[in-house]
């Protein structure tokens, strides 16, 4: 087993909270196995979550996304923005961790999404972007890290609220491999509201066993842009899909 | 027709953009209907987008969820969060307009429904929460006007990204019939990065026609929790779904 480096991206506003206790855990359980880490923890770090012209510096065109691209290639996107980018260069595997909150990411962490993978660095204006198993940051793993108030049935196939794989495709899909990398399958920690002693400890059990083999775990079989499954409008091609498969499931090989 | 009361929540960080055109077409269109409306323009009103502690004022519980709840009701939330709220409640439709940016709302807005839709007004940890068909804001309509910069066929139902409709579920029955509104079908502009003016016109078309028919519109069909479709573990009972459905559709009846 190779060492890896290991950024972890967190958000949560409490610093005694379930959330808090299991990213300890988890750099305890990475450390424990000789991979090094990095923390971005948004809440403290203060993080500035949203995007406008403030992070740009100088930049000539008016149209938000074009001079957002520009101040990339120039270099004049602020400074906390490259620095997470460098993170993210620097790093085999990139963790997000966070309490769903309105069935995705709490805003903070939007906001880290919005101004780090930003025009030109995490997704491209211009046709042929390499995108979904291309990218910037191709070749790591990307892992999400969820807690959800409610019980695990409710986010099951079946679930009111929608299953946590569905709900978890703009992250897993939409971000880890639309930036290349490989999307393992996430950790839930369903239950968070009413989680007893036992279920606390089941739950660390389950995220350490996880996090020790972080290296072999197979990822999502999502399919590659440029694989050949999609027709020149991006759609995926007639009868590729597995059987049975819709929705976001048609794009899992 | 009776004249209606609608709340406009928009995020967009550029004052000339498309969205900015956007919404002051629908202004006009509803208030030339007879509609009054209200605005939150959170770029321009620097809306604070972070959840966070400073929002409760004085709270006695560490648990920031149960932390909200109590401010909720001591009537200890910050003025912006009671404001907004004031205005969801004073409103007969609401409508969140923004550009899709990784596949979900801008952060800023994000952080609207997370501080607005608090613990005790928008959801609520106790058992028997009145959500999916019923809550605070039942009996009002709910419609996302959103942007994306992809083309229609890549955000269609074979489309590489997901198709719109799935990744707004998060949304339309997350948000709006979650906190008991009816959600209405989206308006959805794609291809904003390349649009012209004809693409422009057709899409201004689309919208005046979608917002002049605001009171008769079908809401999207999404199962009543106490509807008698879901089992004690709100999970759909066996043999409900319409035929082939799966995923997110599941949950349309």
């Amino acid at each position: 087993m190779e060492p890896m480096h290991v950024h972890i991206v967190y958000a949560h506003p409490s610093t005694g909270s379930l959330n808090a206790a299991l990213r300890d855990e988890a750099i305890r359980t990475l450390e424990a196995r000789g991979h090094s880490t990095t923390l971005s923890d948004l809440y403290a770090m203060k993080w500035k979550p949203v995007a406008d012209y403030d992070d740009l510096g100088p930049v000539t065109d008016e149209n938000f996304m074009e001079a957002s691209g520009e101040a990339h290639r120039s270099g004049t996107l602020s400074d906390d923005i490259r620095r997470e980018q460098q993170l993210l260069l620097d790093a085999d595997a990139v963790i997000l961790q966070f309490p769903l909150w309105w069935f995705t990411m709490p805003a903070i962490m939007k906001g880290w999404v919005d101004r780090v993978l930003t025009n030109g660095f995490g997704y491209g204006t211009v046709r042929g972007w390499r995108r979904y198993g291309e990218g910037v940051l191709a070749g790591k793993h990307g892992l999400a890290i969820v807690t959800t108030g409610a019980a695990e049935a409710h986010m099951s196939d079946r679930g009111i609220n929608g299953s946590i794989d569905d709900l978890l495709f703009p992250i897993n899909h939409g971000i880890f491999f639309y930036t290349g990398m490989d999307a393992l399958p996430p950790v839930h920690i369903a239950g968070a509201v009413r989680l007893d002693e036992d279920g606390y400890r089941a739950g660390v059990e389950r995220l350490r066993r996880r996090l020790e083999a972080l290296e072999e775990t197979e990822p999502i079989a999502y399919r590659a842009q440029r694989g050949g499954d999609y027709d020149e409008h991006r759609r995926l091609k007639p009868g590729l899909e597995r059987p049975g498969a819709s929705g976001f499931d048609l794009h899992i090989a």
